[in-house]
């Protein structure tokens, strides 16, 4: 068979004109007996072909022995046998040439190796044949359109899921039937819903890849756990962007960025879940913290693009209803403006008198539905303000029209419009998701929404790297399997990052031509940490004292290292400045390349506060990372303290990043610490590492 | 009038014989005429007395033109005539010795300093005749017992409010009807339900209280936005503790606490949201973050006490479900643990395997009622955890016998059982509520409740003073108005804070009998930013190295500061230690004498990087307070750093908080730094401020 184009691909997984159940069973108490029971129920028009050695006929189909008897073409297999049956059932689907097969049975990598190795048999007997699976450990997948409910999920057993624009893709097949009850709960309409199970073939990234050329898909939910095919998920993340339908991923994994903080270098201290948030938003995709946003954030971004500012408007006439979206914004850090001058002229015409208050309080006049309307209308058509935030009081539960009204009636409707509503006020909602505009349950998840509105970018464009640079740091890195920090820095230097001044002596006598004071430092490739092998000495104050220095360094270290590779003692000038950074480069296994920044020293590491982008990345984009990281206030003028060359760190980082596109690959490489000086006297890295992926062993 | 005492307070506030609404309408379309619909439509059974001077007959009852004309005892007053008319309106009542007055009308505080003053007048009045007042600009309240429905809010209209175990008391007007039929809208039952507007005089506090011997309520839910009034709360609470009547705090102003930052000492770095929760916990009330757990964490406490441990137990049916509930836990730092070697072994007893992870994931075989059952109750049994949260999956919606019978069944049920539920499930729901078992609709507000109920604790014990301190604290107080640094060290010495040995010298000439190194600073109560006033030198290294930095100091000082009082010059010993921390106290508006610690430095300020507490602390709540802040891991033994003198710290700063127990009052003070040495060294303060409250102007 040759590999199915993706349409094809796209009509034997959602819209299979046959599917064949293997290892269905008829008695319906059994999850077995599910898909063929849910085809039929949901109105499902293909062909079913239930396979089962022991039946003749199931629930009124003909059943075969084995797919080898079935008599006609088969789209979409759906395995259900016990583990050690897979391999053959699989082994038949390829015989027929059935271009999908999902795979409900478990017992494969998520149990262990032993599974993992089951696993990658299955891929390689389908990729010999052109077959596409989808699993294992896979609960199955749903299409309303063509009515294809192939799943095992309990859910579909009662549950009406109404045909809509939302598709999920989940990698938690337990988490199916919640998100799908959760979705149709609040009136929610599907497209197709996916449980990817093992990602053994098909990945999450495919999947969505698929789904956007669905044309009744219009936004696509992720629920995510881990990322197993970074680079697919983001061709398709950035398709769905230019096509215009959001990609909003729920991701789990927030508590596990401590887990690797115990090691020493950059690279580790990013956990992964930072790396992914980075890769979510290079890619143009919008990250929910709360699940119940999942379902609540599509309206607001449906058919916008992402802002340039991101000043928010809040209207009210609930005081307390909106401070409690407004307070939690502010921990967010989403910025709230008072209405305009301008705005507040206009309403004045009118005879409506708005206070300049940062909250638009209407209380007991915006009752009226027309000063409520003109109040919301004014502030969506103002260009003070990039999202409008109306918040509706106990009206919204009994007098809905009177409520939610104004602003279904409500124009123009360029900006995103969300809704919070104080009570408890289902109708009103639902008239809201009627009218395509986002209304909130909750004052978590609204500003949990605007807060991903509020972090969105379109996807970013990597830098290409300068080739004069990308060169001469290519001849810097040279054949060495194993750099020193000499050489990692003259890699950098290559790059774009200024280094210290040195010079190397390899014994005590000789002399150097530095200014002094000076650091001398131990230089082998096998001690990476140099303090703690007696390897360094500081603040070198004259030729005298670097003798003595460099004596007692190439003595301790001979006698605490005797195999260490010594390449002399480096010879560095003192570098005073502001403040002391950390910036480092990953490649990360799950999102590829990343560069980190960072304050020095102990606290900033416990406190975590780390700046993380896929690599490589521009000034623009490193200047960004400056703002983020909260410790550097202090190069960035804070209270009388003098700024730091904040352009010349953008510029080193920037420079750094450009590591990505070295060859032997880079696994991680960092400079530590890169001092940062007054505006315009730059910054110099002091102490640098850089490690191969061939070659990432450490002493 | 004599001062009603609590229980009459409580039968003509919640439980009147009559009532007068004075400024009623019979216009059904005005607000004004909603108490009167209500009262009637609620079934209360008393006398409803409208006063309106314009009619005679209002909705079928008399009505009168003022109060002075009502023929018959009033117990309760409700107010909505314009704001103008109030003062007249109060005075009437006091007249007729009404005992509560609730006021509707607005236009007093909340609109600036002239509305203060008028609501001060009222407050006189009332206070002059023994009439007590309630709001003004309060939306009402509400008895459900007595059938009294006393309010404005339209929520009244249409709602059905159902008798039950939970009162609320809210500073938001606005927010009342949203959070009433939010309760009832998950079928929470009400007791009690009061807005306590301006609190001119009935504040959250004593309201409080009198709801802690409603013998209908069993758990109190306030919504709070600030603390007007601590010592009532604060009394409140704790008797709703030893009642047994859990007190739930929802609060406004998280983000706040930014504001403060600006200025520079430790006082003002404790936004007022921290002392609010320090507040909070000190009185055995539970905070929650997420306005939903307001209404779901009541059934995980009720009838619990404060635990001493907080290991949480996880069993699941669905591993993604557990996963979005035990990440969030994470990231709050809730402990989950996996099951003891006990319940593993007494559960294969019964032919029930489950794993040693973390997540006791019983996905297929979970499915089965009976071992569901065996392995809540062993959790439930076992003392390895101290509350187990149960995450039912798809079953729970449309088969809830299944999936929430056998938690409802669930044996012994001594500790707090959580339960969420992957999917929509609204019968599900409803059956854990009706069982009296915490059901979650989301996996943040689940979390947010298991959080708040790890940080619970029994309201605190001040400590007593240690009266030969306080006393030498005092002698060294003296009569001074103002203190030096020396005299404010002296103080925190006498109280049990080790200061650095010192020195004063008046002239540059003078001889100290100090080990060197030492620093020199300028002693005057006059200059608080003694190094921008070029009054420091440290590291002074000799006897002739220090004649000229005292001289320099001096000259210095008096040319920048000619009016400044000079005390001389402190000669004080150099001291190093692991870390420097940050002592701080001050009388907080909101909640009186709080302590503060914090690491020194300008990251820790940047990161907000405190542990506050009600002053004054004990030594084990001292050490609570090491633990909590994160940048002090560098002392407690982080990676290879030794460890610093943590019980010396904690020793320190329980000394420092007696500050509580002077007189006259101190407004401020604070240690900064606190040098800390490593084990068994000790800690030494080298600087510190103090600030009486009849004296808070600073240079």
């Amino acid at each position: 068979m040759t590999k199915p184009s993706n349409s094809q691909l796209a009509q034997a997984m959602f819209a299979p004109k046959s599917v064949a159940l293997i290892g269905a069973s008829g008695d319906a108490t059994k999850s077995t007996s599910r898909p063929q029971r849910f085809l039929r129920h949901h109105g499902y028009a293909g062909r079913i072909i239930p396979v089962n050695p022991g039946r003749k006929e199931i629930f009124g189909e003909t059943a075969y022995p084995n797919l080898r008897a079935v008599p006609e073409p088969v789209d979409h297999a759906f395995i259900m046998v016990p583990t050690d049956g897979v391999a053959e059932a699989v082994a038949q689907c390829c015989e027929r040439q059935v271009p999908v097969v999902t795979i409900f049975s478990d017992g494969f990598a998520e149990t262990g190796e032993a599974g993992r190795r089951k696993q990658e048999e299955l891929l390689k007997l389908a990729r010999a044949s052109g077959v596409r699976i989808l699993g294992p450990n896979c609960i199955g997948l749903l299409d309303t359109h063509s009515h294809l409910a192939l799943s095992v999920n309990a859910v579909l057993e009662k549950a009406v899921i109404n045909p809509g624009p939302v598709a999920i893709v989940s990698q938690s097949g337990s988490m199916m039937g919640g998100l799908m009850s959760r979705g149709a709960g609040r009136g929610i309409g599907f497209s197709r819903l996916v449980s990817v199970g093992n990602e053994v073939d098909l990945s999450v990234g495919e999947v969505a890849d698929i789904i956007v050329d669905d044309p009744e898909t219009r936004v696509i939910l992720l629920f995510m756990e881990t990322i197993r095919d970074g680079d697919r998920l983001a061709a398709a993340a950035r398709r769905a962007f230019a096509a215009g339908k959001p990609v909003i991923v729920f991701k789990l994994g927030r508590s596990d960025v401590g887990v690797e903080l115990a090691t020493s270098h950059t690279g580790a201290m990013t956990g992964s879940d930072d790396s992914a948030e980075a890769f979510f938003r290079a890619n143009g995709m919008l990250r929910v913290e709360q699940l119940e946003t999942l379902f609540e954030l599509p309206s607001l971004v449906l058919g916008q693009r992402p802002a340039k500012r991101h000043r928010t408007a809040v209207m009210t006439t609930t005081g307390g209803g909106a401070a409690l979206v407004v307070d939690r914004l502010g921990v967010l850090g989403v910025e709230v403006v008072p209405p305009s001058d301008a705005v507040v002229a206009s309403l004045a015409e009118k005879g409506i008198r708005i206070s300049r208050a940062r909250l638009t309080d209407l209380t007991v006049a915006g009752a009226k539905k027309e000063i409520y309307s003109a109040v919301l209308n004014a502030l969506l058509a103002s260009d003070h303000c990039d999202l409008v935030l109306a918040v509706a009081g106990s009206s919204a539960q009994f007098q809905p029209d009177i409520a939610v009204g104004p602003i279904i009636a409500a124009t123009p409707r360029t900006k995103p419009l969300a809704v919070f509503l104080g009570p408890h006020a289902e109708t009103s909602l639902s008239m809201l998701l009627e009218a395509g505009i986002a209304g909130f349950r909750t004052p978590e998840a609204c500003a949990d929404a605007i807060h991903a509105w509020s972090q969105w970018r379109a996807p970013v464009e990597f830098p290409s790297p300068l080739a004069v640079r990308v060169n001469a740091a290519q001849a810097a890195l040279g054949s060495a399997r194993r750099l020193n920090e000499h050489e990692a820095c003259r890699v950098f230097a290559a790059l774009g990052v200024p280094a210290a001044a040195c010079e190397i002596i390899t014994g005590p006598d000789q002399a150097v031509k530095l200014e002094f004071p000076v650091a001398a430092k131990i230089l082998s490739p096998d001690i990476p940490h140099k303090t703690e092998a007696g390897g360094v000495a500081i603040g070198v104050a004259t030729p005298e004292e670097l003798k003595r220095a460099a004596a007692a360094i190439l003595q301790g270290v001979r006698a605490n290292h005797p195999r260490a590779r010594v390449n002399g003692v480096l010879v560095q000038r003192m570098e005073r400045g502001l403040a002391e950074v950390i910036v480092g480069y990953k490649h990360d296994p799950q999102v590829g390349p990343i560069v980190v920044l960072g304050v020095g020293g102990t606290l900033a590491e416990i406190y975590r506060d780390f700046a993380v982008r896929l690599a490589p990345v521009t000034r623009d984009e490193a200047a960004t990372m400056i703002e983020e990281v909260k410790g550097l206030a202090i190069i960035r003028g804070y209270r009388t303290q003098p700024r730091g060359d904040c352009a010349a760190l953008a510029e080193a980082v920037a420079a750094f990043s450009q590591l990505a596109a070295l060859e032997p690959r880079v696994a991680e490489a960092e400079v530590n610490p890169l001092i940062v000086k007054g505006e315009g006297e730059g910054v110099v890295a002091v102490d640098g590492l850089l490690v191969l992926t061939d070659n990432t062993e450490k002493a």
